[in-house]
């Protein structure tokens, strides 16, 4: 397989994957429709990218041929059809694990982008990098009127910005090998995340602006 | 009437509309002044719209000349300095249906716009016709702290929905009667939505994600 | 000194003012960690002139030597290590003049900016300008869950306003004074913010909706 059908099919989990977490956004005391969601679901899979995409000018990835739109909607829409199978606690976790992997898949692949575009100064690739990882969650999150991730102290944004990192390094030190590097990238994020998730862990004391209490 | 005049003067009303019904969205604990008014007026019209151009990459349709900017902010002041007028519940009633005229006109606009830029598979003038439909106010309402639009089961979505599908219908089999389909497609998405406000009528229940209560 | 040193060295000045006073905005209710504050910090300084660059159709100020990013993710940074200065209310109202002085100048450099790019209709000055100083700190409140600078009666508007106008006037009128016509102008809407800060002055009741009490 080659790196472009690799990208591909990477992206396309990581927009379906990001389409079905919208669900999760959902505040248990509101009532949102089906087209809501598919709205929610949509933004939160390509809203990311897009703004990356606006800002630096190029055409917006989901333009031409609609696939990740077209995937987005479809997501959503199943999502919303098997709305009581998500609503399980296991479920709830599988989401978290679906969204490290959506947040991994497109910071690696908006850092290789960006890098692509010629934006090699190391703080734009790992700008856009985490951009296209959050963009998405955040926009939904505004529009559904909850705390979004800023404004806690998960740790998302430390596995992000060291994934992307480390592909900064790779696109340097290592050009000859940016397919192996995508995936251990996305991996490195993953599993970061995913750790994060299993251990409830959070972003270290020193770190945080605590508020006086 | 040629169709240039016409689009001329339904995007000028559609504009006059929106930026007046901005006065809806105060929350009647706020103070607010004109600017504000005048600052949310013109993203409720020209939001929607800005937001489409932005991300088909073409001029955003309100900067060569400035029109619907100046209408914009002309009309939003207007409402400012009449707001006595805009109390009454009679008047409040005759906003909604105001919105219901700017979502109509600008749905379908925006749809033929969308298709005139050769962005012709289905879902994309669906997208965009709703985004300039919708967009403008839900911006609005984020930068108020409102719910947004998609927090609500109002009968909002569908009825632009389905007038866009419409249009996309009738450039696909009837493409020598645009400007008939586009005035009739906009009266289909105004009637629907006037019902809607008439009957109070809301997003069928099998199509509501309702929370466990 | 040139236009061009002098607008480099002043926009530098507007891009750390902004970043800094980005951790006025944290509630002191909420948690948030280094990296949320070098986000909210770096979109309170670049925000409103990437949206004003993004909607005229121009490269993005910060992109191609990502100076003005790197200069904002330094300066939160550092609000971020130095927190326990920014604590005291004295800091916080020198944070207030900061932020005076960041509106001021950005608003300014925006007008100069779209007269530059021929959009010489008056009111497209007016908007940009407004757009590039107060664009940042809205998206930075909504992302945070604060009331926007809208929703108050708050005199920050009409001065930025007011200097814009000169700007413009100083373009119309006395084309040769382009240089003298920024500082002066830049200082207007400083002293008049300045004076609101000082005295405590709201936009004058006869410009405010007031909500039925």
């Amino acid at each position: 397989m080659d790196t472009q059908a690799l990208n591909f099919w990477l992206n396309n989990l990581a927009v379906i994957a990001f389409a079905i977490t919208a669900v999760l956004a959902v505040n248990e005391k509101d009532d949102i429709d089906i087209f809501a969601v598919v709205v929610l679901g949509s933004i939160t899979a390509v809203g990311g990218g897009t703004l990356r995409d606006l800002i630096v000018g190029v055409p917006v990835f989901w333009l031409p041929d609609a696939i990740d739109i077209r995937l987005a909607v479809l997501a959503s829409a199943c999502v919303f059809i098997a709305r009581p199978f998500f609503r399980s606690a296991k479920v709830y976790v599988l989401m978290l694990y679906l969204d490290a992997l959506g947040a991994a898949l497109f910071a690696i692949q908006g850092t290789i982008k960006i890098w692509g575009l010629g934006l090699t100064i190391p703080i734009l690739p790992l700008v856009f990098g985490v951009m296209s990882a959050i963009g998405g969650g955040i926009i939904r999150d505004v529009l559904v009127g909850r705390k979004t991730l800023l404004m806690s102290s998960e740790l998302y944004i430390i596995p992000v910005l060291l994934g992307c990192a480390s592909m900064v390094a790779i696109f340097k030190f290592f050009p000859e090998h940016i397919l192996a590097g995508e995936i251990l990238c996305s991996a490195q994020i993953f599993i970061f995340r995913a750790c994060a998730i299993h251990w409830n862990l959070s972003v270290p004391n020193f770190m945080v602006l605590r508020s006086k209490k």
